[in-house]
């Protein structure tokens, strides 16, 4: 048993009082920094859904907007956070990128006790941000994998999350569990309301370390960027013939290049590191097809048919995401749930925060907690 | 004015039956060789119009599936274009290149004096085995740019070209114009139908010759499809966890990776000349962008900036090519309709056939015709 188990359970309560339910709701304010796509989606699906949430924004015109839509929002980033420590909000960290330490800086003085996440498109670099203000025993990273290519809070809307993929961190575990150290009781609370948070709007959650979710996403959501980025780029180039006949192909191929080049610089610049080793990969691939294309006779064989290998995994791994796909239970601190963790991110696997009542003991493969309450 | 002018509209029964107004319908009975998705769609759009189509293909589940749908289809070759003989049908050729010398052959053989045209998404190659046989005063190269990921009877519909751009070649006529010589009779009334074909079933016509339009297509059509497989590939080779947390930018940016390794292959090493320029931008572009990214400090500007131009002028000739778009009228044989033709294609424009009345003669620019039938 690792020392810490039976002290973080037994000192948790929100995982004590939801013994034998799925903890799939959140029972706590939420406080949303940045309303733009990602964050206004947030805030109306939370609002719609009866739970008490407010946001900020720099800009007056999303606040005015969101405020005379119904939602609270104010400009003032000192007084929504001051807010937030007194309601002991769960604060969401949802600005682009080049913000967040300025966010991180005022959470650390305004709303110092608070548990906080973000949903920042590279978690790395937010990470370190968050070690090196002393803040990740209350910081759980996470990244809903849901976008359109408009942003701002004109493009917020309900259900934004609906069925999309929504990736936890749990560095802070992993570093815990890698030394021998107990997990801080706060970050095991704070990571039961994130997933609870996703839950909340529909998300599917799935583990991932931020140096995992960097690498993967690299290359599902920021060489697509790049890519189409490209083809744009050479369609354009071949005149005004070509883009008459642009049709389906080039349509879905380029969609995602009608992003504001800030935001996909933010993503892809922040997470340059991975973000090169697929590009360099791409480069190989279509190098060798170039190769095989100028030869006698020309073949681009090798390459479409391991891309239709791979679309075909896709799509059936697609297929599966449905709700018959095997969900793992996780009881936080409970034994071995840290390798859950780990076996659920090596296999892309969908997690749920499940924790038995004692009478169920005996179906339950986890050792029961020695208190309760 | 050119000499062939006054002869060729004088002599073209399809175009002097028609003055005063947009040819808009065929007049001819129709025989599709190849009933896949291009083939099997044109033949449910032209019956559900009410016109006399009938079919050839290979294989003999595709045969007996439309026929119990209540389509005329043959699997035998000779008889099916010995029908459209007698019936003076224009004939479609919508196989996969590799069986269109086959084609061919069997239309010299079976339909000596038949108008045809094609489908195929490469057009320069079925031009030179067209021009190997000496059958091109009857040949207009046509494809429509329509299509989805699935192939096969199974997956023709109705409905598929409706408001897509079909690209009608001009090569016969362009060649014509070059060596001061008349364009042949036999191929303005064929090109007459090809284009009363497209707007049958409800599509917009974009004049271009083949190694025009071959470019285009490598940039807008082959290309897309590269950059999908290797996208694929490079998603694929990030394991579970990416596959998993792939989102609509994933999807839409391998979308096309599905289709048949077959017809990839098909596609792109038909048109290996022209796709190999693409992929070499292509490359050019990334290896730039790769170079930046790993500088200090990494940046995708130069990219990001110019793709997403790209993409905006893209998505706003999109947007005009709605029904407010100008269409060129031509009227086919008139002075300068050839010049026109060659505007089209240099500007992406769609065309339309029109034969002005006689005593609309003010109104219309064209010098009218000497001799009405």
């Amino acid at each position: 048993m690792r020392p810490w188990k039976s002290k973080i359970v037994a000192n948790s309560p929100l995982v004590s009082h939801t013994w034998g339910v799925t903890v799939s709701s959140l029972n706590r304010d939420v406080c949303i920094l940045g309303l733009g796509l990602i964050g206004g989606s947030l805030l109306k699906d939370l609002q719609a859904s009866g739970h008490s949430v407010f946001g900020y924004n720099r800009s007056a015109a999303a606040v005015t907007a969101a405020t005379s839509e119904g939602y609270a929002a104010d400009t003032d980033l000192a007084a929504v956070l001051t807010a937030a420590a007194k309601r002991d909000a769960l604060i969401v960290i949802a600005t682009p990128m080049p913000a967040v330490a300025a966010m991180l800086d005022a959470i650390a003085t305004y709303a110092p006790t608070c548990s906080f996440t973000d949903v920042v498109s590279v978690q790395q670099a937010v990470c370190d941000l968050v070690v090196e203000r002393g803040l990740q025993d209350r910081y759980v990273g996470s990244h809903p994998m849901a976008g359109t290519a408009h942003s701002g809070w004109e493009a917020a809307q309900e259900g934004l999350f609906h069925d999309a993929a929504w990736v936890i961190g749990f560095d802070a575990a992993a570093a815990a569990f890698a030394s021998n150290e107990p997990v801080p009781p706060q970050w095991i609370t704070t990571f039961v309301d994130v997933v609870a948070l996703a839950h909340t709007v529909g998300a599917r959650v799935i583990p991932a370390t931020a140096a995992r979710h960097d690498a993967a996403v690299a290359r599902i959501s920021h060489l697509p960027h790049v890519l189409a980025e490209a083809l744009s780029v050479v369609g354009d180039q071949g005149g005004a013939l070509s883009l008459s006949l642009a049709a389906g192909s080039y349509r879905d191929g380029t969609r995602v290049a009608g992003t504001q080049p800030a935001l996909v610089r933010a993503m892809c610049e922040t997470n340059h590191a991975a973000l090169l080793d697929a590009l360099d990969e791409t480069i190989t691939l279509l190098s060798e097809a170039r190769h095989t294309l100028a030869a006698q006779p020309p073949s681009v064989e090798i390459l479409a048919e391991a891309g239709y290998r791979a679309r075909t995994r896709f799509a059936a791994r697609s297929l599966a995401d449905g709700k018959t796909r095997p969900v793992i239970r996780l009881q936080p601190g409970a034994d071995d749930w840290i390798h859950q963790l780990m076996h659920a991110e090596h296999t892309g696997a969908v997690i749920d925060i499940f924790a038995p009542r004692p009478e169920n003991s005996g179906t339950h493969p986890n050792e029961q907690p020695d208190t309760l309450r």
